[in-house]
């Protein structure tokens, strides 16, 4: 047989999506591949809310819970949120329509650190799980899965759900094929051993995804692209975030503290962060490694100045350019890219053992390191923790960032109290804006709060942040991290109330 | 030679304490022994606060830099704060004077993850280390060092100071020799190693600390117990709170997700935390293990009974009376009780790994599920986080617990909104308090409310909670985490203001 389907007993099985789509019951939890906008499924999902849409019109409603490895894309979170489709969604989405849902109070939502989800499924705490709905790239003639962009939480899937139905998308480079680092050595307690990880180019697992065939209720065939993920260019204030960055590095490096060719880099998405990794291309530091989440435009950049020898991730999130130019030299990227789990790529214990370096954007800080990546003004969640929180606590030095001001000045990124919390004070090293650097490593609340006014507000907030603390440090309750409480919200509350955290505006 | 102090070399260099003392210059970074109480040194820092006071009168003010294990006692922390002699103190303390120091903006107070420390030590970010003032129990010929009744960071405080000074402190049992294990295998990124536990009974160093003699500048001998350490029996509330947590043991056992010998216990210190574990010695289970930070008088009695099979931590927290048993029987427990560095008793890789089940108290928690260990009313400091954030991350199944009123029932335990984070709502799986237990895995932020409200808030708070949960429903900006920012801390401001947080009191 040849194509990408190369197993008998698989292609046998070969429907069309509405078919596949009618195997899913009414209140199943479905598994879906899919991590941050790479190897979702594309024709499933679809199918699916055409039969949600049915079953709504005839007062008959249909919702599942929905599991994925992170965010996905229209076709899916979009489509199902669309038709009210989803009772409860883990662990990490980025979908406009699915955010409304989840904010208006239609839809449950729970946020994961994404390390966490796969113990979490074998311990069974989201219930059990009925259906697996996987895109991979290609079944080889054994019947071994071929992973595709992404791997996230896919062999979890796989190995709990009761029925499995394949999506295998030819659209995907077929030279993905060995990309991956399967690791099936995990365990629940007491039987676990250490992850034998020292290096982020070290492969300790398979090639493929193993799935019973009698297992696979469905194959569907497909040719799509992933979603189309934006290449948003630097702009100055990203640059100079990077500026600041590199700066640090560059000081880390001569004190001794990081070596020369740095340590193992993890960076979120978004302008900020191809920002810094742009200025690492042009930066002093060579024989770079990477030990992240996903492997983005600046990334691949990176690795295609030679900059950087290795990048382990658990997915791609590529703009249709950088796709393009994977797709075209894939094979050049085979032994320099792995492609893991997410319990493995986000795993504390080998985050911690390598000694990451990591870079995270942020909703907003407050003057004493505290940092909110999840929610606006305290309630409204944006997209969820993801995995900032696995690299912050062990990483070995965590830097967050984020430009001063938002919504075109009216909102300061540094307020005198975070509306949300998700990463706290004990684990915020750095905090980066276009103004400057806090280095809060070692410091007490107060000297904190001085270095961020100073360092990282705004001009236009640090005089209102500074009277705040000076007013909280003659009249707080307590001055190991003075507050005045019936003030430290009202910045958002203003915003709420006024459309700004200005004052007499 | 005979004695404590075996050595001939260190023994030349035994003074008294006054001298020793001399040997620390104003300004110095000292790291000191001591972890909850115990192998703290007993007389070099109260002759350094003697000198402090005199350099005082003088009006050359003297201070240092304090760093240790975790709280120590009266006689170091206590003494030191007392005269002001301590500029910056970290990573943890437990002290009425440290804490009125640190609460009245007059000292910095840094508060760590315990695990994080050594690492942050040998980065360097506290600056240097001039002095390490180490209670040990003994000198061997060789020059080996016999470990004290905590281990703490010793080890990392010998290996990076530049001076040495040694208290032999006879009071405390010949038969420690033997029960520690101090792995020498750590290092900094890209040097780092798998930590090779498999489990809590595994060995992996020696038994002895190692320093050059010739940075030994002085040996100090005293013969001094350690802190007294009241045991507080549990109250009714405690005992509720214990069988709470027990029935949800039994019901995991029961439902297969924790085998029957349960999984490594991590447990903190207290009433509440003492009747936990006299539950689990009434209880059905035996073969228990504990990997955790401290053995307090409830994890003796647990051994003491067998059915605690061995306890791993880095320090004793015992009562006079426990320590008299203990003292009177450790060559019986020798081969059941590892006493480790606080980098491995609380190395997220090993706690991750072991699967421990961790049992923390609390300051507060919100109706969200977030946990605030460590402020009063979000500004003034009690303790510190400790060890709870290394285990709580880490844990297979992360418990806090609290009574559900405070202060006689002007203050309850769950709020609107926590006044300081510590612990995330992806950090929190299961609040307890003396009206019941709320299993929060799994579970969107108003679900979670739902059950905390329901299972956990005083039924003197339940109504206000649910009305604010209600109108938070209803008028929040988004409705993932419903929030009425202008009153979300005014339950901590109104007890500030009145003295309780009960409305028309």
């Amino acid at each position: 047989m040849t194509g990408r389907i190369r197993n008998r007993q698989l292609a046998a099985k070969i429907v069309e999506a509405e078919e596949a789509a009618e195997l899913i019951e009414p209140g199943d939890n479905v598994g879906m591949s899919g991590f941050t906008g790479a190897g979702y499924p594309k024709e499933v999902p679809g199918a699916l809310a055409k039969r949600v849409a049915g079953a709504n019109a005839e007062g008959r409603p249909m919702q599942i819970g929905l599991w994925t490895g992170a965010s996905t894309a229209p076709e899916l979170d979009g489509a199902l949120a669309e038709v009210d489709g989803i009772d409860v969604r883990l662990p990490y989405q980025s979908d406009p329509v699915t955010r409304e849902r989840i904010n208006s109070g239609r839809m449950d939502y729970t946020d994961i650190h994404l390390s966490h989800v796969a113990q979490r499924a074998w311990q069974g705490i989201f219930g059990e799980l009925d259906v697996a709905v996987v895109e991979v790239s290609g079944i080889t003639a054994e019947g071994h899965l071929i992973p595709s962009a992404s791997v996230g939480n896919n062999k979890t899937w796989l190995d709990r759900a009761d029925k499995v139905i394949l999506e295998v998308n030819s659209w995907q480079s077929e030279h993905l094929d060995g990309m991956h680092d399967i690791y099936y050595g995990t365990a629940l307690p007491p039987e676990r051993k250490p992850i034998p990880i020292t290096h982020p180019a070290d492969r300790i697992g398979v090639p493929y995804l193993e799935c019973p065939p009698e297992k696979v209720i469905a194959v569907v065939e497909t040719e799509s692209p992933d979603r189309n993920t934006v290449f948003t260019p630097p702009d100055e204030n990203s640059e100079r975030i990077a500026g600041h960055v590199l700066d640090f590095l560059e000081s880390e490096v001569r004190v001794g503290r990081i070596p020369r060719g740095l340590l193992p880099l993890q960076s979120g998405v978004g302008n900020v962060a191809n920002a810094v990794l742009a200025g690492l291309g042009n930066g002093p530091f060579d024989q770079l490694t990477a030990y992240t989440e996903v492997i983005q435009d600046g990334m691949l950049q990176l690795l295609e100045s030679d900059k950087l020898r290795i990048a382990s991730a658990t997915a791609f999130s590529l703009s249709p350019a950088a796709v393009d130019r994977f797709n075209r030299n894939a094979a050049d990227f085979r032994d320099r890219i792995v492609l893991r789990p997410q319990e493995i790529s986000n795993h504390p214990e080998v985050v911690r053992r390598l000694g990451c370096l990591a870079m995270n954007g942020i909703v907003e800080a407050d003057i004493y390191g505290n940092i909110n990546s999840t929610h606006l003004m305290g309630s409204r969640i944006q997209n969820g923790i993801g995995g900032s929180g696995d690299f912050a606590r062990n990483a070995y030095v965590s830097i967050f960032m984020t430009p001063s001001v938002a919504k075109g000045g009216a909102v300061s990124s540094i307020v005198p109290m975070v509306s949300h919390v998700d990463h706290t004070e004990h684990d915020v090293d750095v905090i980066v804006t276009e103004q400057g650097l806090a280095d809060l490593r070692g410091l007490s609340p107060r000297k904190r709060a001085e270095r961020i006014i100073d360092q990282c507000a705004h001009p236009d907030f640090r005089p209102a942040l500074r009277d705040y603390f000076d007013r909280a440090m003659s009249s707080s309750y307590g001055r190991h991290t003075p507050h005045l409480l019936g003030e430290a919200l009202s910045w958002h509350q203003r915003f709420i109330d006024e459309g700004t955290m200005r004052t007499g505006a």
